[in-house]
């Protein structure tokens, strides 16, 4: 019996971007995910090897980048549509493509800071010998943005040094702190909820010059703001948004469209004591 | 060169634990993952195979379940030195304990419901192709749990069945729901909104008999007020708190204790359309 | 215009279970993870929350359990077809029913011991100051089992121990180990090659009459065989596959079927070193 | 009480890199995740915001790049050290690197072939109605990889299309494969032998002008294989294996050093069936 193409369909999974849109009082943020499916004419790429009615996938990414600049920031459906309308347009031999977008649900703090929804802990540790019991509480996963008030400058480079230096970056983090109550008898909850106040208020506040110099102020900020509390350690992952390069598009970027990536990502350690 | 034993530890990982405290107005809920590690004099076990100093991993994962039950269910710091008191009260082989506890965080949203922090996706799905367009939205990983009005009764009994009927049960789930718009026209923010705020309603203030009736009630509720949306898919899983027998600790457990499962789950589908 | 309920279907989603088949040479392992599907006659549940007709997810998870003694341990089609006969013949509200089955494939490393597939990997780490090097390698997640020679017994009770006193367990475990190398000169690659033969070589070969003692012999082993290695420390999880009590189904279970479990887990790390 | 920072560490984490080395009869692979973390003189980083000491963690995955060219390929313990000698020569800030190195194991197929450890699962699917019963097993997660024979050119090309043709790429998937049995009476474990290996031996030994055009060759070779499959779908995502450009680092990278990256992929399906 012959053997026949029943279906075939290809595309680019996981493409990942931001837009931040730069209102005079206030920035908007979205991230999506989008995925993108194209059906059609595609039955001599896969018995003869012939690509030429192939589009790659690394183009569909690309597209996701180049429009979501003119994307209002607003409805994923208009999004979409803008999507299918262009690979649909441009492309005769496709007969359907497929969208499908995933939108990242941030919440606002501030003008320009935000928090992700996620899956935020509450944590502690205790080591109790027969002598002594030391409690050690924290916060992991706090997942927080700001699309201002954040730059990198004036770094050491070597050889290897490819990163250009930054006035206005996109810092976006999943803070773990752990600290240490000077007493067994600390009043933890309203402890616990003063600590986690504090690092917020100096993420959105304070400028930022590195994630090095953001991570000791909010050690600092905890330490002045609970008594109770004798030492903090933070551990901060530089959730790298980058600037998209468009120019090879034609259009420029002016801040507004990044890629997030997971991996690899910076790692920022501190620990404070009062002394 | 003589070999030594340097040091040796050992204990229960992801203990989980649900406890319910039960007020004339509210239910309080705490959702724990608790590790625990003894050090101390341990070297027959591992040297001679000599286990009489050993409290199995196995009491340690039923002693947080029997102590859930006479903690405040406030703070964690208290659990946790609750826990290093008795181990460290009745095991006089141990030199440390230590115990880690996370809580997951629960936002309420009424005198029995809450939301888990988690990671909701607002989504979208276009399918173009040169006749037409299709856009179904939805919700995806929209965590919820009641404490109160949920039930499962009169069901199907065979050879294999052991489950007990029960007319008070947590009710955990994880929402996603899909819906086809029947116009690309329509307003897409608003309408998200009113379709995810009747599930919410749904879900918090319809008695539960069973998950199935759940779900269509809240297919219902959706179609219902949003004109816009001509059918409605939803997909709940069912994150079963399952109830821990107590008894052989010579206590009882009014609905109070639970070990949240993550396998096996139910998977309720369900969807409805206008005709 | 009337709502109508359009599709509806439940079922069970990730029942685990583990069959070990008793040979006279040797034991034959099967590790299946099942999803069950049922659609049917279930409007009235939907609708008027009439149960009458729902056979109970835990039901069909009893029902894989139960079935699983009597499947030949061998093709995972034949044991989903039984699957669809049982559930078809004694429910005629069913008009359909769908199981999915993933099997993990198991290598065989010896009569009664295997290595899962997963997801090994070689590690090294190197701290290095202006005065000193320091080299520690080893491996992650080497995922074994073995389902003879492995006992729990004598251990200590008090009021909350349940935990059974067994001659005969599944050990299943992920090692992670880590040594240290006396010199920076060591010949890396045959000694990685050595210390991983003798960790697998004790798992194998030594009765265990507890995780601790087959990780100290583990590291006792390593040390033996490779002069350069100054000292290690292991960490092996307790990958619980707990026995499942069929009396309630009028079946006997003489260690043939397991459920595993990923949480709660035991732990345990010890550490050895020359002297 | 004064507060001082008491610690501090900086660095990189899963840093990400693939090195192929090219004998005349064969290629070696490594694929490793680096991590690195700097301590030394940082304070005035954390103090004033002085970012002259702060070599950028971007740098330091560049390094991880640049170092992997010179390396042997061989021991990931030499590479480490290799990468401390480094950072401590140019950086006279630091008083310790930590480096940590984790090697994916791949094993072997052919010259030019491997396939990565991981989770392969044998899968299957009955349907059963009381009129009939469908059969579908296959494949779930066979981990991959070519670093010959794989070639991408002459695809269609617009404004937004920046990908570079090809004569030489990695070609790394995991496959997911599904076929039908023509009946249920079918020997499904040799038919699944069978097709597995018609698989593996279609990617070890055809030339690949498009992972389109080698997932079509693997479903003709499967049912050409097995009388008693009658269709099979593939599903192909595209593991992308980016080549680094080295000339800011003024060296060349004749396809030896890459960037596996999970984020973006591609993604190719095809069905094929007896007509």
């Amino acid at each position: 019996m012959p053997i026949t193409l029943a279906n075939s369909n290809y595309g680019k999974s996981r493409v990942r971007v931001v837009k931040i849109t730069r209102h005079a009082d206030r920035h908007d943020l979205a991230e999506l995910t989008v995925n993108i499916q194209f059906e059609g004419a595609f039955d001599a790429v896969h018995l003869s090897g012939d690509n030429t009615s192939v589009l790659p996938t690394d183009t569909m990414k690309n597209t996701v980048n180049a429009l979501a600049k003119s994307w209002s920031g607003e409805q994923i459906e208009d999004f979409g549509c803008q999507l299918t309308d262009h690979f649909l347009r441009d492309n005769p031999q496709l007969s359907r493509v497929r969208i499908k977008i995933a939108q990242t649900e941030w919440t606002r703090l501030a003008q320009h800071a935000f928090t992700g929804g996620s899956d935020e802990k509450r944590t502690t540790q205790i080591i109790a010998t027969r002598a002594a019991v030391g409690i050690e509480s924290g916060i992991e996963n706090l997942i927080v943005l700001k699309s201002a008030g954040s730059r990198f400058q004036g770094y050491k480079k070597d050889r290897y040094t490819t990163l250009k230096e930054t006035t206005d970056r996109i810092f976006a983090t999943a803070i773990t702190a752990t600290w240490s109550y000077r007493t067994p008898q600390a009043a933890f909850g309203p402890c616990w909820r003063q600590a986690r106040a504090a690092i917020l208020k100096t993420f959105i506040e304070r400028d930022s010059p590195s994630v090095q110099h953001t991570a000791y102020a909010m050690g600092e900020a905890v330490l002045q703001a609970v008594e109770d509390i004798s030492e903090i350690r933070l551990s901060l992952p530089n959730k790298h948004c980058l600037l998209i390069d468009m120019a090879p598009f034609g259009l420029d970027n002016p801040n507004e469209i990044f890629v997030p990536t997971d991996e690899p990502h910076g790692l920022i350690e501190v620990s404070l004591q009062r002394t």
